[in-house]
């Protein structure tokens, strides 16, 4: 029964599925639920090992927060994602902690984090599928600190997009990336990265027409 | 004549060692080299797979550096400590770049990047090992960029001067301002003020020697 509800799906996201017993695969579906986690709800408060959870649909946020409340958004999982280092039971080399919230209404499969480590032991490729996801992850988060860290690149780019906006008295601004990137001295893949950052965190809308800033009040923080 | 180098270290080091086939073990060390690298010289640019390089003397420093060549240090590596952010080559879900640098003489063994990927493609142990090695100093890296974009300065500068004193055994850093800031990602000016007023308060000492701590206790209040 399980099985057919979860295996279809593991097929296509699970390179491994076809790999493992029959036994392993139905324990996994029987260690599988389907939630729907509603808008604005906290899924993982890094306390616990909530399991690996892979989005069907809507969207989550992965974030780190300091003891202050101050929030930093490391990346999203839309449909077809997976979240591995929720499932810090499964991956005992993750030591720090990661939050995450439901941005959207999510339809998510979840599977246990000890019956899925279980399974794991047992399967060298499960283990190698779950690592390489968490270090591949790891490397979009690399990108976003050094941006932050080095470059204040949000800042700059705050900057500039509020200049702008207000020396031509306008929400948007006619530019490309590559003509922003000119303007500051920066490379045209690193603006369109950081306004992709921008975009995703709803602060502006990119469209051929060029970058429109929707929420003025949150690009004047970045730039505190 | 490798393996009677290599091999005993290696043993040590690897959990995965006694696992491999005596084919494997020789091929390993018949791809290494026991290298001296002069204190303050690059070892890692981030533009080549390095290897896998096994620290046995010495001490490297792992660091993101910016277009305008401020630099970060990620953490450090002591004898006994292996460096797999530098094999690029064998785990392909890392894609950003770090460079490493001696800083003392250092000396180390470096097994080829391709040697070391082809054994561990047919060694499902060997590749965990090495995804578990880079996620566990990932996780390292994540407490990094958590203090800094998080943390206040007066906080993270009592934890460098308290890790700093536990790793060296004794109560005067001997480090500059200039190299303290560098170690923690932030400016001379910034680390000196905060040196002036940790002086004030009494808690510390400052010389040409370095930076003495005076009262410990009070620097651990700082960091609860």
């Amino acid at each position: 029964m399980a099985q057919a509800m979860f295996g279809p799906v593991y097929r296509e996201i699970f390179p491994f599925w076809d790999d493992i017993s029959e036994g392993d695969r139905e324990y996994i579906c029987q260690n599988s639920l389907a939630l729907t986690y509603p808008k604005g709800s906290n899924i993982h408060d890094g306390t616990e090992c909530s399991g690996v959870i892979l989005v069907r649909s809507g969207s989550l946020r992965l974030y780190m927060m300091s003891e202050e409340g101050k929030d930093i958004t490391l990346y999203r999982l839309h449909s077809g994602d997976l979240c591995m280092l929720s499932a810090s039971c499964v991956i005992q080399a993750i030591t720090f902690d990661v939050l995450v919230d439901a941005e959207e209404n999510s339809e998510c499969y979840v599977i246990s984090g000890p019956a899925f480590a279980a399974v794991s032991e047992r399967n060298p490729k499960i283990k190698i599928f779950a690592l390489e996801t968490a270090v591949g992850r790891f490397s979009d988060v690399m990108w976003v600190m050094q941006q932050i860290l080095f470059m204040s690149m949000d800042k700059r780019l705050a900057i500039f997009l509020l200049d702008e906006s207000a020396r031509i008295g306008a929400d948007v601004i006619p530019l490309t990336h590559e003509q922003i990137a000119k303007y500051m001295g920066s490379a045209r893949e690193v603006v369109s990265r950081m306004l992709k950052y921008f975009a995703n965190e709803g602060i502006v809308q990119v469209s051929r027409k060029g970058v429109k800033i929707v929420d003025k009040r949150r690009l004047r923080e970045l730039v505190l």
